[in-house]
């Protein structure tokens, strides 16, 4: 690979170009055409650069496509002042991802995209879960004992799975069309009780 | 499909030897090839009867997998009783459904295995909801008023499927090696707040 990198890299622009051509090209062919059927050489192709370049920024193709479909938020700004909301703090937690969710239909399809990914690819699975994992921990891991937070923080994040797959992919009436505010109102006391509940 | 249909039939024993010989080969390869890989076509050929006698006794490949993968178990027997249990609703709901995933382990693979392909086939996908919509209304239906039952049934289902996905395809530590009684006391109150919470 070494000798490809060195082949690949002059007769390319800047690298930061570079990396979001592929990324971009990668989501395009990803949902195109699907994650198996989509190979390495075919986004080089596409993206005008050498497979091998790929595999430079972005290690396998599993490792491509967690990166491609890789929320572009910044989850602390998202739930910034969460305690401080005048709901609890699950109603909040539950507002806000709803809030995310809807408001870039491109990210949710890609979010949508990576969970149907990895229902049936257990190394997707367990990045998606350590990345879900990560990402709850941070925000909810202050509200929680530490001795508690893997068993808390997988609850909710069964509940939150739970919700995307009802809401985005099995479409259940009575969810597929809830408001966020709604869903807030019912889910948020589950979470609340996950976070704070006696176990 | 008749001429194939009259064809097929004189070579062929006892009906429900052929349904089952049918179920089971379509179950084999299905959990072999997957879904899109495998053809009418060749499962005939492996339970030695005409396709068109698949397509007369199951319909499409769509309904050869429901029928497939469905349960065998008897759900009002499964759930018989639940509201005279020791504990609430809602936690002898979540045992007695985790109890049923842990007693059969090929049964619990297929029904993985159907929501794996539901996830990335929209006809799938509704028929496992209708499927799923149907139980949980025939056992949760008498706890709720009709006007509200589509929303909570809606809600349960959420968690439900969320601990599934949780707990046997994303594994998630604290909930994948969690016991039947565990779950019960934790997400059974959810259930609870679901089928009988103000809102």
């Amino acid at each position: 690979m070494s000798s490809a990198r060195r082949r690949g890299r002059p007769r390319l622009g800047p690298t930061v170009d570079n990396r979001e051509r592929i990324l971009t090209t990668a989501r395009e062919m990803f949902s195109e055409s699907g994650f198996e059927r989509t190979t390495m050489r075919a986004i080089g192709r596409r993206a005008g650069v050498d497979p091998a370049l790929i595999h430079h920024y972005f290690g396998t193709k599993n490792d491509l496509l967690v990166a491609a479909l890789r929320p572009e938020v910044d989850v602390s700004t998202v739930f910034a002042g969460i305690a401080e909301a005048d709901t609890s703090v699950g109603c909040e937690f539950v507002h806000r991802v709803v809030d995310l969710w809807e408001s870039d239909p491109q990210q949710r399809a890609r979010a949508v995209a990576l969970l149907r990914i990895a229902v049936t690819h257990e190394e997707i699975a367990d990045r998606l879960r350590e990345f879900f994992l990560g990402v709850a921990t941070g925000v909810l891991g202050q509200f929680v004992h530490a001795d508690q937070l893997e068993r808390r923080v997988a609850l909710v994040m069964s509940q939150m799975l739970g919700l995307v797959l009802a809401r985005y992919v099995m479409r259940v009436p009575g969810i597929a069309e809830a408001s966020a505010a709604e869903l807030s109102r019912w889910v948020g006391p589950t979470i609340d009780n996950y976070l704070f509940g006696e176990q």
